[in-house]
């Protein structure tokens, strides 16, 4: 079976990893190139995209901000999973919030915003802080402006103003207002649904950031209750989307309840650990599921933790040698702050992984990025 | 850091997997062509032997059975691991025995036979049963005569002259006899030893075979003292051979005690159930091994048992709805008997594993070789 997937960075170069062992041929779509790829040799180039759509069985993406054209042609060949709706409001706020409203799922209070009158309006029916985003081509905290006073309201507006100016008037830029969550932590929930609408997840991961950048997941083992609640609001966005393959969401956790803080259509730097902590990884879940395929058991096999590797491309050798360490380099080349690669991290139990991260912690180099890793690690 | 591996088969592929994570270029020496490819991509060249000794930065082997020339080549490149003697010794069952002998591993009573006298003393000094074994490329029961009866040795030694009549001249081909050994099962040992000369071994495997060829192995969970056993033997002869990387040893359990039957200079398919059931797998780590890289924990991770795929290009999907079940296909041209892939089963316990792989086999075609192992799971 053949899929082509849009987008040629390290989230294809997984699925095809994934993808090999089931005899299952994956191209990747070079979105800046405009070139078929093979994700794990970009210099074996495969024509256009149009080559690249009759090649495939079935098509899918590794990221929300896809050309529109691009994934119209591809709906258009009916190959397209999930559908170009579900991608587009992955890549659109103001798209993701009108269907988690729709579907009854929880999350931040928000206003939508396209000229001034909104911005005034969205002081008033929202409490400060609040946080302003673009709807279209934000994420890792590009695109986000904070307010937390009345006085820095006019600053604030040019700013936003300033950015919408500058926008590509063919995209139709916009920002949502959101009130800010006073939040315990951050948790994300990764599952996957097939052709038919079966559901499976996997256990909810907790995450931390660093500089606004996912640096560390883990796996939650003993969360019964906000598993069950996740996994509800996971059932209705999937459903709601109509969604096929592997889905994330991102959650703010406030006491006992979740808030939707954002979707992404696509398998997640949070689920990274589901490929040595789970009994399928997300990538070959999301392979099985949009080719058509039955998804497998996401059950935990045992307690595991990601750390990104962001903007290094050496670590030291002794961290081969600490038992549960999986290191999984992207062959990207390095960038300051650049997701490079990632460790996964596993034990027999919860109380043993601490051990395992704690030498971990130890064992990495001490730039800016890993020392606010070895801190939360060392907290946990 | 970019290795080359002698052989294009599906070792060098499930190396090549093992090794993208790390950043590793893998590109293997296909000995038919005389070219070298990449291993995930075979119709991807990148020229002669020479051109793929000067791209690595070491050399390794996926088969025994390399010729002699290209050994010499390699091993003047000063990259080759692990070394010509040790590949040569996999790959003449003359070699294996004498060093067998000159480390102290217990082994199955032989004599070494060239002319018709050899023979006729072969008989006098062992008891029958006898099996024959031609020295060179003799693997998977190819090769090979039983002798049962004195009135069969006119026969018999009829076959074998004619045999080693038809044998190339240069090869030195010759033929080993062997005292049949009334064992209780096989069993064999996957471990790693590193440049600095630590070893780690993997939990022995149970072995069973079909039509000659292995069909099964299951990883063993409570043999401490066979597993010390195995592992003393594995240390003496990964010693004697200056060993770098993996190696497998295949022993006739008799009783308490361990012969061992031969050495493979090789990850092994017995081996093939760490990519799920062990902390590292047999080709990461001999990829890490033979790169100067720290070798990692070989620990079990959980109950886990491979099914070789043989002669079959497709299964049933509902395979893949079975928990903990993995399946690696080879990306081969269907033949009959040719091992196309395996299926790894994996559990949270062996009891749990004996379900699954109940399930499994229920799932799987009736054909010959997967009714025999239908056959075998049932009973185990």
């Amino acid at each position: 079976m053949n899929l082509l997937v849009l987008g040629a960075g390290q989230l294809a170069r997984m699925m095809a990893l994934a993808a090999k062992p089931l005899n299952i041929e994956i191209r990747a779509y070079d979105v800046g190139s405009n070139q078929v790829v093979d994700p794990l040799r970009p210099t074996v180039t495969f024509g256009a995209l149009t080559d690249g759509i009759s090649f495939a069985d079935a098509i899918t993406a590794e990221f929300e901000h896809i050309n529109h054209d691009v994934l119209a042609l591809c709906e258009q060949s009916g190959k397209l999973y999930p559908s170009s709706q579900a991608i587009k409001t992955g890549g659109d706020r103001r798209l993701e919030k009108q269907q988690l409203e729709a579907c009854g799922a929880a999350n931040a209070k928000h206003a939508i915003i396209a000229l001034e009158n909104d911005f005034r309006q969205a002081l008033e029916s929202l409490s400060l802080p609040i946080i302003f985003k673009s709807a279209l081509e934000g994420y890792d905290g590009k695109g986000q402006w904070r307010l937390k006073s009345q006085a820095d309201a006019n600053a604030t507006w040019q700013d936003i103003s300033t950015f919408l100016l500058a926008a590509d008037p063919k995209k139709k830029q916009g920002i949502i207002a959101e009130q800010m969550v006073p939040f315990d932590r951050e948790v994300s929930l990764v599952g996957v649904r097939d052709q038919s609408g079966n559901t499976q997840v996997y256990p909810l991961a907790e995450n931390h950031h660093t500089n606004g950048v996912l640096s560390v997941s883990t796996a939650l083992v003993n969360e019964k209750a906000l598993q069950a609640q996740a996994a509800d609001i996971f059932d209705r966005v999937a459903r709601q989307l109509e969604y096929v393959g592997v889905l994330a969401i991102e959650f703010f956790q406030v006491g006992d309840q979740l808030l939707v803080n954002e979707i992404a259509p696509r398998v997640h730097n949070s689920g990274h650990w589901t490929q040595q902590g789970a009994e399928t990884c997300q990538f070959e879940n999301h392979v099985r599921a949009v080719c058509g395929l039955p998804i497998g058991s996401t059950a935990l096999i045992r307690p595991t933790a990601m750390i990104n590797i962001l903007g290094e491309d050496t670590l030291p050798t002794s961290l081969f040698s600490i038992p549960g360490v999986a290191i999984h380099w992207y062959g990207k080349e390095k960038r300051a702050g650049r997701k490079m690669g990632h460790i996964n991290v596993s034990a027999a139990t919860s109380a043993q992984l601490k051990q395992s991260l704690e030498l971990v912690a130890e064992a990495l180099p001490d730039d800016e990025t890993f020392s606010d890793i070895k801190a939360y690690i060392n907290k946990i």
